[in-house]
């Protein structure tokens, strides 16, 4: 087993080098905080990681969670797990004081996240879709549903989760047919309160034996509301509902609550008709409890709505961005731990020698060596620390766009909501191709169960579908990111771009790079106005390609960071010692590798983008 | 589970409609065949396919071969499929009347192997490596050697393996330690025989519980002979030898066999220390037993020199010839069953609408109608039938090069030589991503193992590793088969090109493909020339972004092949009714995809390989 996962160096490179992560404690918000606290926070992921979640990485691989009786196992190591959690206050460490929480900004939670993640990415899932649940509560949920659930949500007693997808509704949302009937007409007459009917697939956490309820936030149909996307509402659908004990006005009683962690104790629970209909077996991400659930079978299940009716999916998409970042950061971390694993082997494996040297008589060299190994380690790198910066970078927009007001605030917006599609897309897509490059280094033990890889790849293919699959997030750069506000986005991007090309251009070693990003960055406008000019004249042409688009934006974001890097990098080394020579060498390297290697492939995708065959549009279906 | 894995039709049309192999029954060897034959092992191969092969698929997936006291036991419905191929001539059907075979001609057996392969990738390696192994008695063997142990390994009573790889030469096969002593020095001074000792690991089919015994071709070094891979030999190491009944000169009664079938009949069997020390459980490919295998741990296992002393990779290499040309087949196999499974979803499965009517009160629409899911598909057709057009191209070759002599064998042997690397390495390397796109067509359904893409994906990932990884071949190609007989194979390549272009010119509607395949053909020539002037001064230098070249190459080669393909297509189309017509115009699309998509990647590639900045030369392993 491979030791190292992740690297602390590189995180604190982009949390306090990069991007000043520090800087924050100057809003009010984040004052109590400082280097210190997030260090701390660092290190104490790193510890759950270390000793609690690393050592199940290979275990729930092997001993995939089973349906038995209606309930979900899972493995019982996330008892402990799933408690830490809860316990350490890492649920809700970056909500409110006000709500419990230590106020930790997105730009370090996410850095511990992608710890978690890097050490075993099944185990790491847990506790996030709760805080995503909760979460959004927190934002639209009245003050007692946020009463009732929160509190045992960030003690890690109940589980949340995000029951969108349905068997004839995956991409396409406005098509879910889970229904939910008003109970006002009812002699009770409870407003909020509404009978909810369907089914749920592919719920991530949807059951499992290691909590006591599952808090599904859920969307549904109010029946007789408007069709399609804007007749969707939010609800909390409990796997077990609050036992009406009398007296309260609707079902839900509201006595305060003085200790939240004991909520639990004041009430009872009874079921909810939530059944889980079967637990899904998949190629890789196994220890992960994925459900198939019967909602409202018996005619018995109580949803209590959250927000307005008929505006659920504007605030699922609240979750769901989160959501596309934190998708982002688990294929990062994963490639992550298959880079470190293949570098481990690479630099001990001996096998044949350098080219210019191939006397048999002497000892075979190791592989790490050989140009190509070297290629394949600087793929690797170049799509993980350069997918995490961006990661990182959006964290800080979050962080900023929650402290600022008015049009700073728009500012940072603005340019969050543009990348999400880039940040959820290019790490998932890449790191299907940086594990597979780690799982080559490997050659055929890399093909075998003796070593992590394979397990690597296998659970980084998930990350192009959940959240959105990569198509669906190409229509949403091309057919929405780009032309809202007038291009607005575009626009700052844009702006930011160039700063950091004025920025390298300071550097004589840094220019050949600044003027590359520079010409594909223009080349990349011009494809983009080549693309709305097709709009107008026929919607599908001009969407056609719009996972290519997303590619190649993708690789112009990238070739950014690596730029943002390189510049820190440049400066620092100029007074480095030791290690950290090394360090910043190879993130110079690393920039130069994307460079050559990388950012040349617009080359292909620009020829493509501003062709006028339509293929892909024109072909039949029997023609296939 | 998916109906259609394969498509009758495609191979028709390249091998009766493209490459006319029945041309090939105007050659004495060949003569007693027509293409009722040819028709006739196709349907063979189908029947087989669809009754025994396919129905074994998911199942073989699932109960991995296990090691149980020293034997490793397979799937059970293993033993009636070794049984079929035997008893049908499967295995030694490409082989002449005179070895008991029916002289097939590869073009004709290598496309009945993709059926198999299509069907049940791991069921269907079984008998080829049979095949491979008895080829190599039947080129190098003594007399005596052919008739001891072909004979059941025709029939399928005996396993044929390749023991290549051991634990500190896996890529390097010139730094293997197993060691073969000769057996001349002792008492019973027998010339040929010697003592093997040493470890064997990877060696597919190496143990198994339906074969009464494994006849391993293994290389090793005979004691005191030069170093490296001029010292590597060729020896039969069964797994039982023949018990010695006192009177053989060698300790193998040559005694003529009159029933071959039942040659095992007339001798003992008794063991030759070779155990079976593991299994290795892999990420797919799990159907077939992987083994790692101790020789000689008590000194007791005879091997029978194949041939001359030291020269064992050289035969080696014929066997690994036809290997590579089979892994690429196999890749196709595997790429276009997910190709097949991925499209019934596609036509099946309804989800969202089309972009220019999304009306939400209209039904959904079939997902093959979305342009993205169609480029999906198109990919994928573009792969796996420019792949399979390429590997029925180099069968042709193969079968010409047989039956034709002096100038003209050389030609196609040149050719084949040239393009065994782009054979094995574009199949492979290209259906892991055809694959990836299958899974993504399905979305969430695609990684769970309700359906079968996702065993695909996992199956094909072994391709770029076995029989020779791609960096290897990267560095034949650039390395060796460029420049052998001053670059005559490359002059031939480019000439094949050029009446293929010049074929297309002649068609109004081709004419542009031809000129963007000129094109790539001229930059691709243009970046050879520059690639070998820079072999003088560094080697490394030059061979460093060998992967890559060998990318580029395998892309024009593919594009070739589509050329040809439509070229075939424009001419028949003028004629064709029903569902030809649809056959052609998919084949013309898919020609229009592969030149809008992935010729233009060579783009990206020729920047690259252009470029003076060696990065991962220079890169220091204490930078990662």
């Amino acid at each position: 087993m491979a030791t190292q996962f992740f690297s602390k160096r590189n995180l604190q490179f982009l949390l306090y080098e990069v991007f000043d992560a520090e800087s924050l404690t100057k809003y009010p918000y984040y004052q109590d905080h400082a280097r210190e606290t997030f260090d701390m926070v660092l290190d104490s992921a790193e510890q759950i990681a270390e000793k609690m979640l690393k050592p199940l990485l290979t275990e729930m691989d092997r001993k995939e969670p089973q349906l038995v009786d209606g309930k979900i196992r899972i493995h019982e190591g996330m008892r402990n797990i799933i408690k830490k959690f809860g316990d350490d206050g890492w649920i809700n460490a970056g909500f409110s004081y006000e709500e419990g929480g230590q106020q930790i900004p997105s730009t370090v939670l996410n850095s511990a996240a992608f710890i978690f993640q890097a050490a075993n990415y099944s185990s790491s899932v847990f506790p996030f879709l709760t805080t995503g649940a909760a979460n959004l509560l927190r934002s639209f949920g009245s003050k007692e549903l946020q009463e009732i659930y929160i509190p045992n949500m960030y003690a890690g007693i109940w589980q949340g989760t995000m029951a969108l997808t349905e068997p004839d509704a995956g991409s396409s949302l406005s098509d879910i047919t889970t229904t939910a009937e008003p109970t006002d007409s009812d002699a009770e007459c409870r407003p909020g309160v509404y009978k909810i009917k369907g089914q749920k697939i592919y719920i991530s956490a949807g059951d499992h034996d290691m909590c006591e309820n599952v808090i599904h936030l859920m969307l549904a149909k109010i029946k007789g509301g408007p069709a399609g996307a804007k007749g969707i509402s939010l609800f909390v659908v409990p796997q077990k509902r609050i036992k009406e004990t009398g007296g309260g006005s609707n079902g839900i009683n509201t006595t305060n609550i003085e200790n939240q962690t004991s909520n639990i104790e004041h009430r009872i629970l009874e079921d909810n008709d939530v059944l889980t209909a079967g637990v899904y077996h998949k190629m890789g991400y196994k220890g992960a409890p994925i459900a198939h659930l019967m909602v409202g079978s018996n005619d018995n299940t109580l949803g209590y709505l959250v927000g307005e009716p008929h505006k659920g999916l504007t605030y699922m998409f609240q979750m769901m961005n989160e959501a596309r970042i934190g998708v982002g950061m688990n294929a990062a971390a994963i490639g992550t731990a298959a880079y470190y694993a293949s570098l481990e082997y690479a630099k001990e494996r001996p096998q044949g020698r350098v080219i210019s040297d191939k006397d048999i008589s002497k000892p075979q060299t190791q592989i790490i060596r050989h140009a190509d190994v070297k290629r394949m380690l600087l793929f690797q790198k170049a799509v993980v620390e350069g997918s995490l910066a961006l990661l990182t970078q959006c964290g800080l927009y979050a962080d900023l766009a929650h402290v600022t007001e008015g049009e700073e605030r728009e500012y940072y917006h603005l340019l969050l909501d543009l990348l999400t599609p880039i940040a959820k897309s290019y790490p998932s897509e890449m790191c299907c191709l940086s594990t597979s490059a780690a799982v080559q280094i490997l050659g055929g033990a890399g093909y075998t169960t003796d070593f992590p890889v394979e397990q690597f790849y296998r659970e980084a293919r998930i990350h192009p579908i959940h959240e959105g699959t990569t198509g669906i997030h190409g229509l949403d750069l091309l057919g929405r990111k780009i032309i809202i506000k007038n291009g607005k986005s575009l626009q700052l991007f844009f702006e930011e771009l160039m700063k950091t090309i004025e920025q390298a251009s300071e550097y004589e070693s840094l220019k050949p790079f600044a003027e590359k990003l520079r010409k594909y960055l223009e080349k990349s406008a011009g494809i983009t106005q080549h693309l709305l000019s097709l709009a107008a004249a026929d919607l599908e042409v001009f969407l056609s390609d719009a996972t290519l688009y997303l590619e190649l934006f993708g690789i112009v974001t990238i070739a950014w960071q690596w730029l943002v890097q390189g510049i820190k990098a440049q400066e620092k080394l100029a007074t480095a010692q030791g290690d950290d020579v090394n360090f910043y060498q190879g993130k110079l390297a690393t920039m130069r590798y994307f460079y050559e290697y990388e950012l040349v492939k617009i080359d292909g995708l620009a020829r493509r983008l501003m062709s006028s065959d339509n293929v892909t549009v024109e072909m039949q279906s029997e023609w296939f």
